[in-house]
């Protein structure tokens, strides 16, 4: 995993503007909201994806997903440094060091997260890659419609309305579905679609990984919340249940939320069976997902 | 005018979740920045440009465009709603009505502007489209260079960053030509390549009426700030001035500014004189926006 971190770390860095460009002070902001930190989970999703209906991995294969990758990172990144912003979750702390908006301000962190957005799209549409132009517009519609009202951005919309409400534990999923689930099934397919070797009953079962795991990334985050210290997580721990939001802890008890997630955990594995090796690291993501400490 | 100015109403009635889809606020916010108002400069200038290449306007042709206007207007349209936020130019009333934080909060308003971004690429995305794939990811590309950090994006970040500096018409040309020209010439780019027909001097022309009305633009914005009563703008008027930042009314003189937009007014036409007929529209939105009364 470590390789490909520093691919994705290399990726990042060349395609952020430098810090020397103007307006240098929203690029220097930009830089600092993604570079240096951050597990990846996203773009190491996309490429272990892409993995699946290959038989090697190729460097030609790899730089097809770099852009990819790049846009998935990007869209995440800018959905933490809006997060964090004093109108939404107001977290001061993010990735071991202060929130963009302590940093630089809150209009560059406004900023710093829009241009992140048009980023991630520019880097679909970038002419480096070596995928036909039918197959990035798939991209740019899968990655727009997961980011957009009916994903990621709509889940905020959701968690913001659940504050101070007593959720049933269909409610928590459907927000959650939409908060973080969205990506990360976007991570998954575009990743698995690069490559056209794949049926459609096969996209289905990546596609049924991406929701356990999804799910299963949710349930731990509020699983180390209740558990860890803010210095391990370098973010503020017990904030969700200090701000009276509803979290799989607080609804399941502690037991019962780390058995679930050993179950998703499981449900992931079996999805992804019948890949054999061409789905090994989607395996070890899935144990990541589960069993990290931070 | 008014044709297409229904026409693009209805196409961003169409593009946008109905208000009953979860998340229902969400939605409701974001029909409430688009729809109903606002001049459509934007789109009426993707139209504009998408008739030089052709001998006569189809449906056909319209319908290649139609996308394209939803577009550009998605992406002002979230630029205003975040510029309006507190932690940005702080105002309460856009296009006559009270802004979107002040009518649903800004937590919401954040993530409507969020959301039409996404909503903007996802509309390039979209397949009713009959612009072939290689087409679609330019325009992709053209929208979010010009959305982002070096086009619109990075314009608000030079604006914020001249709030009580004195700057020197060169100076505050620069911050313009990135947050209103970017996107505006971004409009003529996309319409003029919607069909293959255009030299690249041809194109170059085009893109030089581009800048010259998207400079004008600002300058009439700022003729009109200094002139006009809130009731007939729609917008707080004189909040540039009170917040000190620097206008081309305070730079150069309210009668060197008209005369100034006069003048680009010119250099506009001119640059759109070898099209003939084929470029009316274009001259008549030249006209409109160095002419207009709000």
């Amino acid at each position: 995993m470590a390789g490909i971190q520093a691919r994705i770390e290399s990726a990042l860095e060349r395609t952020l503007p430098g810090s020397d460009i103007v307006p240098a002070r929203l690029h220097a902001a930009m830089r600092y909201a993604v570079l240096g930190a951050g597990k990846r989970v996203r773009p190491l999703l996309v490429y272990a994806a892409g993995e699946v209906p290959l038989a090697e991995r190729t460097e030609e294969a790899l730089t097809r997903l770099d852009n990819l990758a790049c846009a998935v990172e990007c869209i995440h990144a800018y959905s933490l440094v809006h997060d964090d912003l004093p109108c939404m979750d107001d977290d001061v702390l993010r990735r071991g060091k202060p929130s963009v908006h302590v940093e630089y301000g809150e209009a560059i962190a406004l900023l710093v997260g829009d241009s992140l957005q048009s980023i991630a799209f520019q880097s679909l549409a970038d002419d480096r890659s070596t995928l036909d132009a039918n197959t990035r517009m798939a991209m740019v519609r899968i990655l727009a419609m997961a980011a957009g009202s009916r994903g990621m951005a709509g889940g905020q919309a959701i968690d913001l309305a659940s504050v101070g409400e007593k959720l049933s534990l269909p409610e928590l999923e459907f927000m959650h579905i939409h908060k973080t689930g969205a990506l990360i099934r976007a991570c998954v397919t575009m990743g698995a679609r690069t490559s056209g070797g794949l049926l459609e009953s096969e996209l289905a079962c990546l596609d049924n990984y991406a929701h356990c795991i999804g799910l299963a990334f949710q349930v731990v985050d509020d699983v180390l919340d209740a558990e860890s210290t803010t210095a391990t997580l370098g973010k503020t721990v017990g904030k969700d249940a200090d701000d009276n939001k509803p979290t799989y802890v607080n609804i399941m008890g502690l037991s019962r939320a780390k058995a679930f997630a050993d179950e998703l955990r499981a449900q992931a594995h079996q999805n992804i069976a019948r890949f054999g090796k061409r789905a090994r690291r989607l395996e070890e993501l899935a144990d990541f997902i589960v069993l990290r400490k931070f």
